[in-house]
């Protein structure tokens, strides 16, 4: 199987290549009754829509979502979501070197290997395109976890050596800048420092954290399943990811238990924490306060600088990779983190319902 | 379900709590014909034993394992290896306020949230224990890999403050001190430095890296189940674990596209990359290097510190954990990292092995 | 989850209403390297296309299959395979009382029980054009079955009274006639029979057998996932299916042991059994003999004599269903479950490659 | 994989040979808060336990169950339930020619095939012991469904050419004599009818009903995880069934639409069927009538006639097999097949609760 659905009561199937007629996602298991439109779907597509900034690629794209089954008068049925995304700028028949020789930092060679041959059209499968499904995907969870009183905080953390001052934090100031950065002071740093990136031919890192608050307590499986661990799949399962991180992350490895356990206290009759390291897990289930996590971006791998690689019938060669591509990874991938992160959460709650006897009970009589 | 499967084609399933009669794990889709023993599988078990030197808890465990299924004159036969691991030292009757109190990092509300009560006995399911299991499969994983030509070298790459000096990197010296690092220096420096935590009644974090040798190019499923998500996920499991790196990990996000990306060249023959900070995955699929990652514990939340706690009937109150606990998590996780990284690995096998149309030929012409 | 998914590795998702947008399937596991075209899939969809003969419904469809991922120069990727059908004659704006009634033998009360309410029209979801996913996907493992020297012959065996005369049994026959008998006689007299049915506004029941030949021995997993087993899920699955058997089927149940038993005997030094009463399957894995599997349908439940039944808003009422519909199931549903039977072997045997050990080792040393 | 997995939320994972140390069962995902003893276990057990009655095999077993995980003071916690019955009439070494010769009827050339070599020791994981893992599991689910006023009747239903005349059905019959069947004077035929099949050394197929009050209508996923789908797969599952049916099964066949269907009228505020031909299953969604289902098992295979077969390695021969075995399988399979019931439905109750977005809101607001 190659690998393309996640989640198992939630469950979605992404199809398509960068430069096939089209990409997909089938949502089957939504819950019934939920209202949705074309619009519900396409305001997280935009957000994603390459070329809409200096900063991005110049790919001509609308990415205008259609629903093509799943839905009845306005609702959804709880049959299966069928939504697709034609691709419009996919004629090209110029892919110059790509086809035959391996763009290093991308997976042709490993899609070589695996398979025997590649669709070299724009990366095929690989593309970045591939996750156009997950956010259609995700747009429909995050509307249903709103509905439950969940909601999420997505923005870009770092690009290269800039990261945002936590005492600058302004979450209007996510939607206003083309680095989705909730610092305007960073953000405008960032978009010279990007300038002089892009005038180097060259591209640069990036991080992305989320934060969910409203999760109740109780949601995630013990063992393998574990909130933080499925979180950890569905993020690092985004191209490019090279870490992830719950709460306090990496930097708990130099911590002291004194200082990295979260206290409990009472207030007003509710269990809470005095403080959240621990990034409202624990024990692979939600404690209550905000879930919390960030994800490490590598540099874009195509860059303009020419680099040494081989040729797919394995002989030396250089290549500098043509058209435009974006510099940074991390802003186009902030709805596509949030994305993965409603999707998995959603279907640990639709797992959990029947968990304690007394909820099927609830349901059943 | 309580998520205590992982695994598609090689698959596990744990059961087992702290102060039950046992812990235990199926393995279901072991490839038939490998000689397998119980020794085999001790060895493993013998790593995590607890109570090996002044830095572990003093729990008294045997651990020995028994295989009580699914092998047949000293090799497996395919049908489900089902192994069990009785616990000893499990009659105490006394464990003080645990029962009533929620210990700060431990997963005790989050179970009473999710599951309405918990067996208290020593953190039930969510103890360390369960990872008997983990490791027990793993032996096996193991074994198969080790006949495909795949190796493991896993450490503990720093406690607290200390890392170890990549210069004086000695795979040998990994399993001659407590701590299975391999530079004896900082083991030495390490020893000392934990005496003084435990002195202080407090624990410390810790991370362990896992490096992989031997994999073919061409494992792992390009979208969801990616080679490097799955270990993720696997790796992200274990308990106390914050943060999962493959390759260079959280490194990239300040780095260049030019510096970052591995290039290509031949090599008598072989495609060879000239560094490897992707850790031996593009794409989400091995390109035949060197598998790399690294786990993030954070200290042992057990600290015998007095801390604010609430009780499971909702009151303030303070709580004193006593008995021995280990310090530091990551040298009895070095196992069961290890052990995670082949199921994933191997599972990702035998689901590649019909990739190919000329495979399947392979086997059924 | 809507249940929508079937198989492990070569794994089919189908979507789409009777009168929505469309209807598709995602088949995601096709091994890389098949030849395929959009020709090879409609060859098997014409066969279940409405409006052949005067035995069948008259919507009017064409049913063109339209691949829009997951092949490449003509060759299949590996990637997932996206196929959709559009709905051409889904305009029809009166849906009668179908939309505020339960039509006896259909499925509309109970989506309105699970899910609160229903897409109506044309029964949405539970149509017979929610088949079409799953012919497009049989088709495709039906191509890859038979380049590996597995064959299909199913047909129509019984309609109401009428059964084939094994003794006339003409493959030939199977695609010459409206019924897909392979019995000239029978289906001749059929004719007849059923043009009377018609006349009458009533339906019949049907029996549909597929016999697989050449599926080598050892395929189906010992337990839960038998041959048997996964084949009766994927045919009873069908709709209107009420019985399915495997091998000789109910008729064992007054049988002696010494009359079932088939005995094993060389031949040329091959083992081959004498008899085939177990239709091929013996312990849920493929013995190398035929595998025979039998379904039984009962009659198209749209019938145009007044039927008593309740509206949805619980009024007992009467209803007379209008249009035309088939008044068999059986000859559109060969091809159906030829197709389920294709995809449950298929699947089988790709988790089948890495079972040996030694196989393992044949794919990767 | 070896297929030992079956459901997905209550999921059940068996092991365990005929004569290894014991056979078990791993339930993962049980409701917490459920009041479980071995007691409430064992009495299912001991109804499938051998060497009851003279129409049963002489193997000596108590067939006693061990809870090892998963309760804690008497009830369920969530976690997984670790269940064990040791094996203990397997210290035998003679296996007589089975070793090295196939039985008829049996899975020993199949295993072979499969995976090389097999236990060959009283049929390995193909023999009926596997199935105590089944019945230990479905003990469980059986208690939860009781609780939630849905309950089992099953029974014997024809043995050979004797079967039960639905004038005389008792109920409370079922449990009184040897058969399980609920007319006493079938069984009290088909003892003189068994005693002779006995003396001519020979065995006789029967058939099993299970018919389930109680299940609320919307249960079952509405495509290939139908209801009667999932029955399907878990029935065939048990060795030896070679058909299932739902309701009136295969005898729809040669029924018109007119008598088939069933009607609906309103009775009290509630839907009701005018009668059941569908067996509580439309669409694959329980309709709220009860749900009937009808097993046929073939004779045992395990004759003491001579008879004709070949050696493992590839001889004619001959054998007769030694020991008691028992002369029909549907007495002691009653059990199971109600076990396999109430495990897949138990499931899709799971799978349901967050169906209905209403639902969810019911658990989570």
């Amino acid at each position: 199987m190659s690998g393309s659905s996640f989640g198992k009561l939630f469950k979605i199937t992404t199809w398509g290549e960068s430069h096939g007629k089209g990409v997909g996602v089938v949502i089957d298991g939504c819950p019934a009754g939920l209202s949705l439109s074309e619009n519900d779907i396409q305001k997280f597509l935009d957000i994603r829509k390459p070329g809409q900034n200096e900063f991005t690629t110049l790919r001509n794209e609308d990415d205008k979502v259609e629903i093509l089954s799943g839905t009845f008068e306005g609702k959804t049925t709880g049959t299966p979501i069928s939504l697709i995304v034609y691709n419009k700028d996919h004629h090209s028949t110029d892919y110059g070197n790509i086809a035959s020789c391996y763009r290093p930092g991308h997976a042709d060679y490993t899609y070589d290997e695996k398979y025997g041959f590649r669709d070299y059209r724009g990366g095929g499968r690989s593309s970045g395109r591939e996750t156009i499904g997950r956010v259609a995907a995700g747009a429909v969870a995050i509307k249903i976890l709103n509905e439950l009183g969940i909601n999420f905080c997505t923005y870009v953390n770092s690009i290269g050596e800039l990261s945002i001052d936590k005492n600058n934090f302004d979450k209007e100031e996510i939607n206003k800048n083309p680095f989705y950065m909730p610092d305007a002071l960073c953000a405008s740093k960032a978009s010279d420092y990007l300038k002089n990136i892009i005038k180097e031919s060259d591209s640069v890192g990036s991080s992305v954290e989320c934060i969910i608050s409203g999760v109740p307590a109780g949601i995630g499986e013990p063992v393998f399943d574990k909130l933080d661990a499925l979180l950890a799949q569905a993020v690092m399962s985004i191209g490019a990811v090279k870490a992830v991180e719950i709460g306090d992350g990496l930097s708990v490895t130099n911590r002291l238990g004194s200082e990295n356990n979260d206290n409990f206290h009472m207030n007003n009759n509710n269990v809470e924490k005095t403080s959240n390291h621990s990034g409202g897990i624990l024990g692979g289930i939600s404690d209550g306060s905000d879930i919390i996590l960030k994800a490490s971006f590598k540099p874009t791998p195509s860059i303009f600088k020419e680099q040494q690689t081989v040729t797919s019938d394995k002989q030396d060669t250089t290549l500098s990779i043509k058209g435009r591509h974006d510099p940074i990874i991390g802003p186009r991938a902030v709805v596509v983190v949030e994305s993965m992160c409603a999707i998995t959460i959603l279907d640990l709650m639709l797992q959990n319902t029947g968990t304690k006897l007394s909820n099927l009970k609830k349901i059943y009589n």
